[in-house]
């Protein structure tokens, strides 16, 4: 479920991956065909695989993929059976083996491929305004409304029963049943994720998508982007208020409120049942539980336990935040 | 003034709303037709009204209404003259009879009713770029501009010497003269307001409109909310920056400043000649007085008195917070 | 460099501008022409400058303007061969003066001359989405792509390779080579800068352009005011990700990384290397170091020396911050 839309242009043989790599000095069978490349914890056998910190030295040791990219320090946590490509840097490298398999997730130019929907199959379908563009491998339910100047980009799954406002630009993403999606929004571009390397900025591919549950809201003017490796999730019966901003692989629970001006920084998992005040932030790679309500301008930077109130900035219990500040 | 927009598909008999709602074990005179639905103050004989907190008892024991929904505990604050509808939860069954009578002011999906502007009579009357729409119930003062893929939806009265740019959408809204609104901007799209009920979130009617008194400019990428069941109202003379939230019932005094970035969350009132730091966020249902001053980034939980200049989260006198924070 | 776009319609007269700002009582010779109005620095003879703050003495000793806009109490720092007008407000006359040499850079209403492209002479040379719309003075390199909806206005120069999104509107920008634009952006601008004046705000003309360097990347959303009397500038492969606010006249060096719903306010200068976490902001007129990093969620209200890393409102050192704040 991971990258329905992104076509894996593998299998590459392990002579075609060291090459574009420029890396020369290993003796594999270079004639073993990589049939793909996924994370240490889902790869399976003929996969590549990556591992660039000690943090997931766990999962590493379980890790049935064929090859992986590591360090020479993180080499000795690798089972036997995987074969070590050792690098300085693993994540660039890491990028370099993603987009050779997945070539078309790096960039996130205009799409092509849309045409204006009075000449696609869905001009009777659908409830449409004026100028809406609908690309490749695009399909919509039953009882949808799109508004006007909407872009549906290409690979996008849409239920039924859903109202797309105005303005809205999405590509890359499942949209589920009784969705609403305000107007200005742009919706499954790549995330905010790249490494300096020789004074540029090279692009981490994004092979995630954005999937949206059931009963969703999502306000005007909010961005939601795409996951890198895993998925961007928002789930069921969640709502989204205006000028929201979710990042790459954020995961959020059902019946979940965002107040306008909200933005979880990537990779993030917010819990069921949350509430969370206008303008609050929250930091990358934490874990936030089941009904945990977040103070309005909050910056949260540690993981918030379920059941708890939290307010402040470090976010700390509300009710000391709000005793220290009478 | 707080409904021009939503035509009242009333009157209904009581029987008619016990029944939408499910309720049988009254014995009014179920054949007493109800005109309209209003708040405790506003509200004339043969309205019906609602009451849900404590907080508001004073305004209740006054209130004109002929029927009110509230809870056992609070319908012995009302006036003997107002027949009580007992319900477990205020909020939601006062939202239920708000779309009885008011069912367009529910979604807020787009509007099939626009036509290109070459297709209107605004044709010769308006200075507008490609692709304008204009929407029913539509006017526009003299010496206008309308940019390029702005949309302006049904019930929108724009004054004289108005300039608005490109990608804007505009609905529910009244635009006095020599408004500047300028790019990607959504006006008077309904609030965030909504009860969780069921498993799904039943949204509350917003049959209020938004207000932009004369002499305003409202920044690129900003959302201006219409009110639930009273006005949003931007002040006259008052000028907004780039990406500010502007949510449900709240109302800005005049000469008043708003830096970029800044959001303020519903039913909030700010006095005139007030102005607020970039990314400053205002918490709902405060009362921030004339002349106050509040720093870039502040966070405001409480009622700020006149004259007064505040920073910090939660902001507190700009003085003692710049002393602690050496 | 300052003002590319913006036509100059000087030469004034001196009695001419007298007569324009309602000055009578000086006997300067009232038949010399003055060529333009420029800053303190950069005036060179037969321009006329303003200065209005005692900070800038240093350099008002020194200009070389011929006419200087300032008060009683700081003519005396003055040079001898600079003739002073002496007003009360000296920033409400230099708007005024501003506005008589540069009438076009006051009003950012939309773009009449923009085109079809299909009627342009790019519909060959650049590859573009639906509805593309291109204003007259305007050239774009080769190898560049324009997204649907997307309104060049007037005063735009795109280098090589760019890729400009969908539903994007700029106008008085340079754009380099390689460089990104994502959606929905609004970029070049007139910046939030305006005066009180009898009852409405007075807007400041802003005759900067943006400037955007080679291989920058600008995410969805984002807004890029041009400056006022000097250049907003994004340095070299400097990344913005979503929801950015750049104010006017912000200079933000090479290999910077703007995180989500940052803001920087007018003014303040960027330097190399800096890395800035989501929802930060940055006060007007600061200057923050090279390498620096900052904390996301900070709120900066002083310059922060190179090689230092920040966090907190206000932000503080960031050890400092996590110490306290355990």
């Amino acid at each position: 479920m991971n990258n329905p839309f992104f076509k894996n242009h593998g299998p590459f043989k392990v002579s075609e991956i060291l090459d574009f790599l420029g890396i020369n000095n290993h003796d594999f069978n270079k004639n073993f065909e990589i049939q793909n490349i996924k994370d240490l914890m889902t790869s399976t056998e003929n996969d590549i695989t990556f591992f660039h910190s000690k943090k997931y030295k766990n999962i590493a040791r379980k890790t049935k993929a064929t090859f992986c990219i590591t360090t020479e320090a993180l080499k000795s946590e690798l089972p036997e059976s995987c074969n070590t490509i050792i690098v300085d840097n693993v994540l660039i490298y890491t990028s370099k083996v993603t987009s050779l398999f997945y070539p078309d997730s790096i960039n996130d130019d205009f799409d092509e491929t849309v045409n204006n929907i009075n000449d696609t199959n869905f001009n009777d379908k659908v409830s449409y305004g004026k100028n809406v563009l609908i690309g490749k491998n695009v399909s919509i339910g039953v009882n949808c409304k799109l508004g006007h100047n909407t872009i549906i980009e290409k690979n996008v799954v849409i239920g039924d029963n859903c109202s797309i406002g105005s303005n809205n630009v999405i590509r890359n993403s499942i949209i589920k049943n009784n969705v609403k999606i305000l107007d200005n929004c742009v919706i499954g571009k790549h995330g905010f994720g790249f490494f300096p390397f020789e004074n540029k900025n090279l692009r981490y591919p994004h092979i995630g998508i954005v999937l949206i549950e059931d009963n969703c809201e999502i306000g005007c003017n909010s961005t939601i982007d795409r996951g890198s490796m895993s998925n961007t999730i928002i789930g069921e019966n969640t709502y989204l208020d205006n000028q929201i901003h979710i990042a790459h692989n954020v995961k959020i629970g059902k019946n979940t409120i965002l107040a306008g001006q909200v933005g979880i920084a990537g990779s993030s998992i917010i819990g069921e049942n949350v509430k969370i005040g206008g303008q609050a932030g929250i930091s990358g790679h934490l874990k936030i539980g089941n009904n945990v309500e977040i103070g309005g301008g909050s910056g949260v930077i540690r993981d918030i336990p379920d059941n708890t109130k939290v307010m402040g900035y470090p976010a700390k219990n509300i009710k000391e935040f709000l005793r220290n500040n009478k």
